[in-house]
């Protein structure tokens, strides 16, 4: 069993993720942190929550970051372009919800679990890195006593998607992300090399609800929305980022990776650009020299994935 | 006929391209102007019109900058591991050259040769952008005026040679570099993308110095040391980067190409870098808009490419 703490931002794709880890056998969802990012910190609380509830999920919710690391760095406006005014594709979710967040702040609630069971907790962040950071800051311990930290984001050897060499969710704390990518801590990078391969249509999904039950119709019908953003990519589908990354958690060997020394750029035209540098490379002396070694995901098997997934959201009988 | 400057810094991958623009038909080669990288300005300078004595060449040689566009950026040491510690690699040059250079510093003569030619010269820069921005700053007309630069340099959608993002010319001068690419004139930049492909064997070219004389014989001379350093990403063999912005000049069909505004990344870990937006691709507003679209090389049919230069340097009987 893995045990894992999810740390996103819902988010439609976000939704279809955190599906996938309470429903996938061999993951022990611990616990739940939200951030800011496809919504405001309020808005991806309460959809976490809201989707506590209505998946019955038992892992407890907690309030994280809403702003980035640097306090000074201008937030920014949700992409509502992409995920809808409420972050959940506009499909209406009640004001109140049963499940109440956890007292503790996300990045304490992440101190808290790894503490009490070192060398056991999987990290899966899926949104801005800021929880990650704000954990790291107050207690750099922590780094030696994770298990594994996988991370849906960056983009090293295709363009990115808010600038031709970013990705959102670096680019929206690029501190914060290289904090966490240069952390002495096993780490795995599941970025747009890969994720970018695994649109799911609308059709595909469509079935998969018919067989899924209501919680993937629920998923359905969040996507619809995210579907017409996305069909200027592909056609009439979806690409399911954060969904990757918990695969990778389950499945590795559906992925091929590279290793090396990560930064992020965190100013400039090319700011929250994520570089690597290959173990096999030589350069002269950089930025990247004296940092750990990480994996970024650079090839997919998007068939066995995209199988992977249909049988974990909706289970053949 | 094409009317060409060369700006260039003699280096012994740039010694094969300015004979490849001496002997090939199609070429009248107007001007030699050089920059500081390879080697100092001094020796560059002197290793031109070294190659301009023994080889026989008309067209003058102007000596350009010696450092970069912002005088408060390092220059740094010149790669000697890679050109050795005169730029020819090694191999003895006289300290008296019978050829002198041109009264007219490398961007006055750039601009005056445009001038008095209006749309018929283009410009082949294998070295640091910095003679042509300053071309550029003194005269910001002509621009409109002349037919093509032609750049080698940069690394679009392949990893650098000094950093994990950054080729050696744009690095070298990257204020300079962005000027040269975002002013309004017909711009290709053929860069690592394509040229790393172009590997020219060391016995490929002891068979071309034996057909082609005296000439070539120096070539491969000069080169001897170039390979030894190169063999550590190509086996027994040079990349040859700046004869493959040559045959650009008279073989473009060779290329595949991509259009979009590009940009150069001035600080940070990532400077250097050479980050094109294609223009048929979608993102928020960003530091490309409202430049000029400008082609980057993405492909190269790397055998008729090496056949054109071996047909150029060492004509069949």
């Amino acid at each position: 069993m893995h045990k894992v703490i999810f740390d996103t931002d819902p988010g439609i794709d976000d939704a279809m993720a955190l599906l996938f880890l309470h429903q996938h056998p061999q993951v022990d969802l611990v616990g739940i942190t939200t951030v800011f990012g496809n919504g405001t910190i309020d808005t991806t609380t309460h959809n976490a929550l809201y989707l506590k509830d209505v998946w019955n999920i038992s892992a407890p919710v907690a309030k994280g970051a809403g702003v980035t690391l640097n306090p000074q760095r201008p937030a920014g406006e949700p992409p509502r372009m992409v995920h809808g005014d409420n972050a959940l594709g506009n499909v209406e979710v009640p004001e109140a919800t049963l499940s109440q967040p956890d007292g503790r702040s996300a990045h304490r609630f992440i101190i808290d679990m790894v503490r009490a069971d070192p060398g056991e907790i999987t990290i899966i962040a899926v949104g801005r890195m800021t929880n990650l950071a704000l954990a790291l800051r107050e207690d750099p311990g922590i780094a030696g006593l994770v298990k594994q930290v996988i991370i849906m984001g960056g983009a090293f050897t295709v363009p990115g998607n808010v600038t031709p060499v970013a990705e959102a969710n670096i680019w929206g704390d690029p501190e914060a992300a290289d904090a966490v990518f240069t952390a002495p801590w096993k780490l795995v990078v599941v970025g747009l090399d890969v994720t970018m391969q695994t649109a799911m249509s609308r059709s595909h999904l469509a079935g998969l609800a018919a067989r899924g039950g209501r919680r993937v119709e629920l998923l359905a019908a969040i996507s619809d929305f995210y579907i017409d953003f996305y069909s200027r990519f592909v056609d009439n589908a979806m690409v399911i980022h954060d969904s990757c990354a918990c695969v990778y958690l389950v499945a590795p060997e559906l992925f091929q990776t590279r290793s090396g020394a990560m930064r992020v750029v965190t100013d400039g035209i090319a700011i929250g650009q994520t570089i690597q540098k290959p173990d096999d490379r030589f350069f002269p002396p950089s930025p990247w020299d004296n940092h750990p070694s990480q994996l970024a995901c650079v090839g997919i098997e998007v068939k066995k994935v995209l199988e992977l997934i249909d049988h974990t959201l909706a289970p053949q009988a």
